[in-house]
C-alpha cells in the first residue's frame, strides 16, 4: 500500500468518506453519489490501485446481479492524539476510525511542547511495537488552548506556557512521517461526537467541554466552525456577572471563574473549611486538597452541599447555554469534560435554565444531553480530522 | 428572453453569480472559474442562448488577442419587499441588483397578510407601470418574524397577528407570476451587506438590527446561518438581568425589552415626564408621544438625558454582542435598523463594552460599524435572495 497516497478528484474523496463509514455494495454507493454506474466504477478501480480501498466479496442480492461490495484498505491506520491540561491520550485507528488501541496517562501541559510531544511520539511508538501498526496514514493532534489552523500552531495559549506558536504540526509530521493536523482541543472532540458519538447524524450542534477551562466545539453543516481568527467557541471568558471573581485571564465574572475545574476545588475547599460538607471535609483532612471527582463523589452520596455546588455551576453554564442557544439555534447540545462528569445533578440544572430561558422555537426539539464517548471523543476527533484531510482531494 | 430560464448546470450557475458583480471578459472568468477554455466558452454560449448573459463587446488586451466581453442580460428584472413592523420597501432590480426603482410608504403589519401583500404587489406594479420592468425573473420578500424558509411561510411571528403559516411565498409567486422565497427581515438585511454593503468581502459576519425588534443575522461562509428550526440570531429575547422588565414575550429583562424600538419610546416618555430631558418633554407636550427618532433628535442638540437613554441602551446591546463575539468570532458586526439611526453615540457605546468584555483574540481586528446601506439593504438583499435562487443549478 501507498501511504501517500490520496484520491485524485472529489468523486474519489466523497466515495473514502462515505466508505469511512462503513464499507458497502457499489450498487449502494450508487445510490447516494452522483455519478453514473459506469463512471462510479473507474473511479472505485481506482481506489483500489492506488492502494486506499479494496474488495471484499459480494452483496445480498438486491433483486438482480449480486454488487461487489467494497471497503477501506484494512491496512489504513490513523493515529490520533489528544493533549489535555493534565493527560496525554492516544489511539491508533483503521480507516472507519474503529479505535484498535488506546493509551492514556497523566502529564503535565507546563512541562512544555519539546516534552509533551516527545512522550505522545513514545506512546504511538509502544502502540506500534504492539503490532498494530507500522505506517501511519495520518495523525491529528489536538491541544488544550487556541490554535491557528492554517499554520497548525497554538496562538498565545492562555495554559499552555512555552507553547505559543511552537510547531506542533511540523513536529509531530515530521517524527511520525505521515501528513499531521493539529487543532484545540473542544474541536476535536466535537469531531469526535459527529464520528462516533451521540451528534452521529446531527449537522449543526454544540459540545460544550467542562474540564480545567469551558469551551465550545461549534458544528455548521457538519463541519468545525472556527470563526475568523480560529477562537470561536471560547466561551468561557464570557461574563456572567461584573461582580464576579476575579479570572486567570485577569477580568472578573468569567464562567471560567466560577465553574471551571479550578473554581470547583476552590469552592469546595472553602466549603469543606466553613462546614458546609462533612463528606468534603472528611477528603480535605485526607488528601489536602479537592477534585472536581471529590465533589462529583459527594454528591453521589446525597451530600447537600456538593450538591449545591453542583446546581450553582449549572445555573451559571446554563445561563450562558441559554444566550447561545436563541443565537445559535443548534440541533443538539452534548455536555462533555471532566467536570461534565458530576453528572445528572449538573445536566438537569443546565437543562432547566436553558429550557426557560431560551426562545421556545429553538428549544421545541432541542436534546441537552452528556457525552457518552468519555475519553475516546478526543482521539477519535483528531483521527477524524485527519482523515478529512487525507481524504480530501489534492 | 426567457423569463423561465435557469443555468443548467453548476458550472452555469458559479458564471451567472460571478457575472451578477459586474460584466466582465471570458479571460477574466477564466483566471477564476475551474474550467478548460473550450468548456468555459461552451457554458457562457449556452448562458446567451437560453437569454440569460449575453456579449458585451471587447476586453482591452491583456497581451494577445482581446477577449470579449460578457455581462447578464440588461433585461433581467428582480423585485425585492421588504415588509416591515411599520412600513413596505419595493424595489425593482436589474441581474446586477441594481436599484432600478424604490417606494417606500407607511403600512401596518398587523392589518393582516392579505392587505399588506396586496399592497406590495400594487407598489411592484406601480414600478412596472413606470416602465421598469414588463416580466420578472424573481422576486423575494423579507418578513419581520420567524419564517420556516423551506415552506415560505411566517411560523409563530410574536409581532404580525394573522401572518401565521399564512402561505406568503405562493401568493406573491401567484399575483407575480415568478419565482419567490421569503426569509425574515433581518437575514435580508445581512444579504443586502454582503451584496453590496460593508460586509462586501467578508465571509462571516454579524448584522444586528435594533428597530421595533432586535435581532441579528449571521453569515457563515457568505451564506445565512438559519439553525435548525429557522430561528438563529432571535436575539431579541435573550436575558440580560432577571430582574429587567417584562417583555411582550411574557418573559421579564430581555433585551428587547430594554432597548427596542417600545422600550426606548417608553423610557424616553417617562424621562420626560420625571422632568429629565427638556428637550424630549417639549415635542412630548407637541406630539402626545415619543419615537427612537425624537431621543435621537435630543441627543444630536446635546439633551443629557436623551444621551443617558442611548447610552443605557448601548451597554445592554454591548453586553449580549460581547459574549456572542466570544462565541462566533466574526470578521465583521453591522448594527443597522431604525434605533441605530441613534447614531455614533450607540455605536461608541457598543463598542466600548464589546472590545472590554470579549475575548482579546476575537476582537483584535472585528470593525463594529454603523450600516451604510440604510433602507436598501432589505430590498437589495431580498433580490439577493431570489437571485441566489434564480441563479442555482436546477
Amino acid at each position: 500500500m501507498k501511504r501517500t497516497a490520496r484520491p485524485e478528484n472529489v468523486h474519489q474523496a466523497t466515495l473514502l468518506r462515505l466508505l469511512r463509514d462503513g464499507g458497502r455494495s457499489r450498487a449502494e454507493l450508487g445510490d447516494v453519489v452522483d455519478l453514473s454506474r459506469s463512471k462510479l466504477n473507474v473511479e472505485l478501480d481506482r481506489l483500489v490501485e492506488l492502494g486506499l480501498a479494496e474488495p471484499d466479496g459480494l452483496a445480498a442480492s438486491r433483486g438482480g446481479r449480486r454488487s461487489g461490495r467494497v471497503r477501506l484498505s484494512p491496512r489504513t491506520r490513523f493515529a490520533g492524539i489528544d493533549i489535555g491540561a493534565t493527560s496525554i491520550d492516544v489511539a491508533v485507528t483503521n480507516g472507519e476510525l474503529e479505535v484498535l488501541g488506546h493509551l492514556s496517562e497523566r502529564a503535565d501541559i507546563r512541562e512544555g511542547p519539546a516534552a509533551v510531544l516527545e512522550r505522545a511520539v513514545e506512546l504511538v511508538g509502544k502502540l506500534r511495537r504492539e503490532g498494530l501498526c507500522t505506517e501511519l496514514n495520518g495523525v491529528g493532534i489536538g491541544v488544550p488552548g487556541p490554535v491557528s489552523f492554517a499554520e497548525g500552531v497554538p496562538v498565545v495559549p492562555p495554559i499552555m506556557p512555552g507553547w505559543d506558536r511552537y510547531p506542533v504540526r511540523e513536529t509531530i509530521a515530521q517524527e511520525l512521517g505521515c501528513p499531521a493536523m493539529v487543532d484545540n482541543d473542544v474541536n476535536i472532540m466535537a469531531l469526535g461526537e459527529l464520528h462516533a458519538g451521540l451528534a452521529k447524524n446531527v449537522d449543526d450542534f454544540l459540545l460544550v467541554k467542562i474540564g480545567t477551562g469551558i469551551g465550545c466545539g461549534i458544528v455548521v453543516d457538519g463541519k468545525i466552525y472556527r470563526g475568523v481568527s480560529g477562537s470561536a467557541g471560547d466561551i468561557g471568558h464570557i461574563r456572567v456577572d461584573d461582580l464576579g471573581p476575579v479570572c486567570a485571564c485577569g477580568n472578573s465574572g468569567c464562567l471560567e471563574a466560577y465553574f471551571g475545574g479550578a473554581a470547583l476545588a476552590r469552592e469546595a475547599a472553602a466549603l469543606a473549611r466553613a462546614g458546609g460538607s462533612a463528606h468534603l471535609a472528611e477528603r480535605l483532612a485526607v488528601a489536602g486538597a479537592l477534585t472536581g471527582e471529590d465533589v462529583a463523589a459527594a454528591a453521589a452520596q446525597g451530600d447537600p452541599g456538593a450538591i449545591a455546588l453542583i446546581r450553582d455551576g449549572g445555573r451559571r453554564v446554563g445561563q450562558v447555554l441559554a444566550s447561545l442557544v436563541s443565537f445559535f439555534n443548534p440541533g443538539l447540545v452534548i455536555i462533555a469534560g471532566g467536570v461534565a462528569r458530576l453528572g445528572h445533578v449538573l445536566l438537569a440544572e443546565i437543562r432547566s435554565v436553558v429550557y426557560r430561558r431560551s426562545l421556545p422555537l429553538a428549544t421545541g426539539n432541542l436534546p441537552i444531553v452528556l457525552s457518552e464517548l468519555g475519553d475516546t471523543a478526543g482521539v477519535v476527533g483528531a483521527a477524524r480530522l485527519i482523515s478529512d484531510h487525507v481524504y480530501s482531494a489534492i
